[in-house]
């Protein structure tokens, strides 16, 4: 970045997969689209990957083409260096050294920030450039520049979100078909939304490594994804999310952050929500994103989570919102996102209040909910309401209840001692609720 | 604005009502959020207003304020001028003059936007200066934003917006509590929900002014609010809303805009939407926009879109985009909006192609039905569905039905046909359908 800049910004992309190829394609077809919305010609000049031979959806001239992604970052001519190679290594050199050389950076690897976020912002501060990511979080959604810009003068007391459009379309196959998990991950398979290995979707980890990028955002703390609650959809059973619809509610696989005082919690988790919650009404792939802030009060975003053409329309946004900053002729550290002193500690999944759903399967004899509803009581839970249903197996009778706030270490405890009950046969089931 | 910038941003605000005296205070109040956030010192140091005697929420010292408005204009030491005087006049004559006079613009007012906005980009692209006006539309939802930087790599092809927070919320609980338009209204009055003289809101023309901004920045299209096919709630009966409810489909007061290829089509009115939609979840004060866009699909936006603290918010959202390029040095022209000369023309009314629910209240005599029928096929509109009700009144039969597509003119034509039969009691009522 030692010449003059004349209204021309250059990007290396590195990272030729679906995505890369689809940003590959938009920067091209749109280049007077662009040219005309903001008066800077933007050049694709050259695109990395390992595998130059398979076929893609953009026709790149061959001399633009390598394999070795330090021609990128050593390039004095290029601007923008796209990050799209996914994963921590090589994808973190990549983005370190693209930095000490000068270049600014977008990245859609909600992982690598997640996971090195410190490091990264850290050397963007020092280097003078700036780091984007809006394609990290929620796809084509503009949720990171909305938190960032549109509510730069609020301060945030929650997120929620569906953060997982691989996770919701399984929940959402389950509770329209009354598919059981296992048949319904098959059909996200089969249709491309789950990957031949779903964990890090149907784990929850995907989503809380994008909590951990909000959080970061909205409240100004770092998160240490290892210290995060997170509980995957693998044993939500379609039974489950029946008695959850009898009661009015839906389960949905939510990333949630809130601030209490000094304190945040960060969970992901199943979660049962009133089914005439607009999250709720969110289906398939899609993700949304809920957030509660002093000003603006509640708001909700809602799209696709991924994809290539939603993940190429955040890239040119960052890619663009980079530009007017270059074509300024000043580099800002806006991506340097201030630390919030006010908070102090995370509260731990222990100290956690919310209200459960509880499935018990017990043998169907008197004085079996007597004993269960005594040892809630005996730890503090209350519960709201109580459904013993009709028997569905031999002998075994489901008692489904909705408790009030209670402490998640005295659900444990309680949990414990109800499931070496004689009369309990099967594991109980807990799963948290949100109002 | 001679003096050289460091780091320091003076507002001059003009209109110290309820949204102003919001703006105040949260300027002032966070004051070292801001700072914290964007490393730029954001001073308010003038206020105007012609009523300087009432009480307000925000405690301004008396040397900030005037009551003549060429003095914050004037004042060589302000950067942004912020206009919250609503209307038309002065506030036209603020904005202009602040403009000429080197200040970049934040204005809420949609009126003036819509109704002269060519003049006034001209004016802040002839002045190399900012004008920006998030609050306009949706409150606090940074929809602007999200259409003009977060989607800026995408062709748009239709926008669904309930942008009218007391007509949502009239037809909400005119939904949900049975109440007739009136009763509803006065409900909304007594909460302050609506105005005294509520005429803007209820008859459509505040959703048409927003309508026309989000067009001008999603097509890149001017539209004169006087060609927008405009129709108000005020002639909604419960009794319709009841009927939709039982097909399944909720009315909501819609602002929508769809480009056909070079054409483009911007209309207001009641509308049913099918209830499991998003968009017909939204209820009470609450707005929503809907986006259809080509690379990141659809995407909904849902928040509060009007009151104090969300226009505050978005109010110190624009002051800080402003902020952030007076920091850089340079002047771009950002908020020019390109025009888009592949539209070419606005489709006609007549020409609109959509489908309708129709209610004809008919004498209770047999060949009533054939005949409506029968003039609804000799125009071209074939019938979806058609639930002959119970009689309700004596003699008088409702007949509900829902079209397939049909032309507006075939469905217009057909209708004062109809209105002609002798068995016909009441004016029909038609309202347009939205899948």
């Amino acid at each position: 970045m030692n010449k003059k800049f004349k209204n021309q910004i250059n990007i290396g992309l590195i990272g030729f997969g679906t995505i890369g190829s689809g940003v590959a394609k938009f920067l091209m077809e749109r280049r007077s689209l662009l040219l005309k919305r903001t008066g800077i010609g933007f050049n694709l000049s050259l695109v990395c990957d390992k595998d130059l031979s398979s076929k893609r959806d953009a026709n790149i001239p061959k001399k633009m083409l390598t394999r070795d992604f330090n021609r990128v970052i050593n390039d004095p001519d290029i601007h923008i260096v796209v990050e799209l190679v996914g994963g921590i290594h090589p994808a973190k050199e990549i983005v370190m050294k693209a930095l000490s050389k000068g270049k600014h950076v977008v990245t859609a690897n909600k992982l690598l920030l997640a996971a090195e976020g410190g490091a990264i912002f850290q050397k963007a501060k020092d280097s003078n450039r700036e780091i984007y990511f809006e394609a990290s979080v929620g796809g084509g959604i503009p949720i990171i520049k909305a938190i960032r810009e549109g509510m730069v003068g609020n301060r945030f007391s929650g997120i929620f979100g569906i953060l997982n459009g691989t996770s919701n379309y399984i929940l959402s196959s389950m509770s329209s078909q009354g598919s059981s998990f296992k048949a319904a991950l098959k059909e996200a398979q089969s249709k491309g939304y789950a990957e031949k290995d779903p964990s890090l979707d149907i784990k929850g980890l995907d989503s809380s490594h994008k909590l951990a990028i909000l959080s970061l955002l909205a409240f100004g703390k770092k998160v240490d994804i290892n210290n995060i609650f997170v509980e995957g959809i693998e044993d939500i059973s379609n039974l489950d999310i029946q008695y959850a619809k009898e009661l009015g509610y839906v389960v949905k696989l939510l990333a949630i952050a809130k601030r209490y005082g000094n304190e945040l919690e960060v969970r992901v988790h199943p979660t049962l929500l009133p089914s005439e919650y607009l999250l709720s009404s969110v289906s398939g792939v899609y993700n949304a994103i809920f957030i509660d802030a002093d000003l603006v009060g509640k708001q909700l975003f809602y799209g696709q989570g991924a994809g290539k053409l939603p993940t190429a329309s955040a890239v040119l946004s960052d890619i663009v919102d980079i530009g007017h900053k270059i074509a300024c002729g000043k580099n800002s550290a806006k991506s340097v996102i201030p630390e919030n002193t006010e908070i102090r500690k995370f509260r731990k999944m222990d100290d956690v209040v919310t209200r459960y759903y509880a499935h018990f399967s017990a043998i169907d004899k008197p004085g079996v909910l007597a004993n269960i509803a005594d040892l809630l009581g005996r730890h503090n839970i209350s519960i709201a309401s109580v459904v013993q249903k009709e028997r569905r197996e031999a002998h075994i009778v489901p008692i489904v209840m909705l408790t009030h706030e209670a402490k998640e270490s005295d659900m444990q405890a309680a949990l414990r001692k109800i499931n070496k009950l004689p009369a309990i046969k099967k594991k109980s089931v807990v799963i948290r609720l949100e109002k």
